[in-house]
């Protein structure tokens, strides 16, 4: 194996670690001691690949949002060679939702990673760089598909609702069930306003 | 002074403290010997009053939920002797986004009680109750001003978009205004096809 790709692996493993880690106990836990720890990895392997606990959070958030990606575009690919708007929209942001095994790990990581980018302006850039470029994609969808909808902002309240079920089902005065059909009510609303409308 | 006063003015005292020792480094920043050298008291003292973090922090969290209801009840009452529905949601909901300076103080700390209760069951229940309460209460608004609306559904959304505004705000991809056109522009539409259906 080419000594390149064995060290992404092991940033790789130790996010893994760090995933684990926060999903369990909170971000309170994740030091580079502990997430040595939970790799099973010296504490110096960990250093020589990360030198703060930001560093390791940003690049455990950037894998994250990797896999995120790759899932949507799985998800819409699944939608068929047409689709609507509306089902490239709800297989995007299903895709955000915690309801796979999957992204039931991830959110807590990408919630505390939210909670930290508030303090930390390092990690906010990348988290902002990520929404605009999801809040202009889903724009875009909703432009092309015509109508008398106001794009920008349907995207704005698309993507904040979402986001907004996400931290429900989190604490868990949210489940799966309603979540998925809080989505679905909303995106009947604007895609039946648009019908009816043109 | 009574004794029993100066007790609840001291666990006030050191949950200003706490907040904002969160609100300037994140909640990794709040331990009990931080949070006493912030409020200028000793270890010991804090340590009377609060055994665990998790203690500080839900005492915390219920301060500010008390000032926020209180700010709700006042923007609600603003609105004089009988308002809109819209009217009542739209105070009561501007009044959760990090608009005013004590609202933007709040937040990250609301944020961070948000992420670590994923991981603290406890801390949870309280989130639960909340959120819970809030959900009925603006149901119960929509139900009561008739229309054909879904009040539960109605009441979800709303409050997933405001949840997700506001972190969308604290991590500065969406600004104060695009925040409150972003609500405006949710509540016409209910409210719109309301008055269109009925």
């Amino acid at each position: 194996m080419p000594k390149q790709v064995d060290h992404q692996e092991r940033r790789h493993q130790i996010a893994e670690a760090l995933c684990a880690l926060a999903g369990r106990q909170g971000l309170d836990a994740v030091t580079l001691r502990h997430v040595a720890a939970e790799a099973g990895v010296s504490m110096g392997r960990v250093q020589h690949y990360f030198t703060t606990k930001d560093e390791m959070l940003l690049f455990a958030f950037r894998a994250i949002s990797d896999r995120v990606e790759q899932r949507i575009g799985e998800a819409v690919a699944r939608e068929g060679a047409n689709p609507s708007t509306r089902a490239v929209l709800r297989a995007l942001l299903a895709e955000m939702l915690p309801l796979s095994p999957q992204a039931k790990a991830e959110a807590p990581v990408l919630l505390a990673f939210l909670a930290r980018a508030v303090v930390e302006p390092a990690l906010a850039v990348s988290l902002r760089e990520g929404g605009t470029g999801l809040r202009e994609f889903v724009a875009e969808k909703i432009r092309a598909a015509g109508g008398p909808l106001d794009p920008m902002r349907e995207a704005v309240t698309l993507l904040a609702v979402v986001d907004g079920l996400m931290t429900q089902m989190l604490v868990g005065y949210t489940d799966a069930d309603t979540a998925v059909a809080t989505l679905d009510y909303h995106l009947d609303r604007i895609f039946a306003g648009d019908h009816h409308a043109s």
